[in-house]
């Protein structure tokens, strides 16, 4: 038997990445294309700073994969597309019924949740602050402040993640806009409703031991 | 479908507890019977001090079980007893194939770790750095420091804990004594190595998924 080396991972909050980390990606703002309600300011921004890379993960993934774990940070840059808040592109896991936490290390955001039903939910995220997403919520990070936001996470190494779960929709049900110096929630106004259908499929990704 | 509800947790580090938890546990000085190696010093100790709370756990669990995640944190005292550190009882995973996250709050510790087949491991605990305890490896926590060591945690809400692995081998491998105004690893002259039918059971605890 083989066992997994024990390691250790420094989580870098002022650089914004996990130590000993095996992996990394990168977003551009050219990368977050049909995300943002104004198209038109979007477009103004990728002309002016499509090149500038609005979050990054780095993380460390084992060798081994179900019942195992994967430990990350991410590091998101402030800004606004028209009056909306910067956000990540968002995702349910692949497998639904897999969660994950984040815990704020810098910076003031917002974990923004869907049900597939359509529930919304809507935490702080804070320094020393934890963030449970349960089982089977869509969720997706807004940096409602004006310093990059700085998160560790932590999720089963089997989850996966479905970004298209969010386009198929027509984005998130909710936005999150800038309110005076504060923020608030706002429909999303080209959201459509899943199905029952598609709510069911949804359901079905849950292993079978659930 | 009834969808559980997000939740956020503050990790308050000065009290060492986990804001809007769902568990808790103490051990006193006096339920650590058996696990140092002078007995002398910690009957003495237990006479003087024994309804001493050496450490405590707070954490959510989630309401479903296999493949969510438990999150929590640690809170432990230092203290010697005669030269060896204060440790937590340690465990393997009753689902020996489940991996654990500690992440340092504040102190400063040490995670011993022991394969099996009896590989030992040691990594530091300090602020802002992660230890990932893979799958199979019994581990414990020692507080090398003169202040309050905390971690939070986060792991498969299917792990379960196995304590009793750490007995039957007659402690674990190594001990952390105090040397000077460090620490050193030292034997632990009552420790008997796991045969390897011992090893195989261990490994049987693993899910068939694995």
């Amino acid at each position: 038997m083989n066992y997994i080396e024990p390691s250790s991972h420094y989580a870098d909050i002022e650089n914004g990445e996990l130590g000993n980390n095996s992996g990394r990606y990168e977003k551009k703002l050219s990368n977050m294309e049909g995300i943002y309600a104004d198209n038109v300011a979007f477009q103004q921004a990728v002309k002016s700073g499509g090149e500038e890379i609005v979050y990054k993960v780095t993380d460390k993934h084992p060798a081994a994969r179900h019942g195992d774990m994967i430990i990350g940070m991410t590091q998101m840059q402030p800004g606004l597309i028209g009056d909306e808040f910067y956000v990540t592109r968002g995702h349910i896991h692949a497998t639904a019924n897999r969660p994950e936490t984040y815990y704020g290390e810098s910076g003031e955001g917002l974990m923004l949740m869907e049900s597939p039903d359509g529930q919304i939910n809507i935490q702080e995220l804070r320094p020393r602050v934890m963030c449970y997403v349960p089982p089977f919520w869509i969720h997706r990070t807004v940096n409602i402040g004006s310093e990059p936001l700085v998160m560790t996470f932590f999720y089963p190494a089997d989850s996966g993640q479905d970004y298209e779960i969010i386009a198929k929709s027509g984005g998130m049900k909710s936005r999150i806009v800038a309110d005076g110096t504060g923020w608030k929630e706002v429909p999303n106004l080209s959201y459509t409703p899943r199905s029952d259908d598609e709510i069911e499929q949804v359901l079905a990704t849950a292993d079978k031991e659930d």
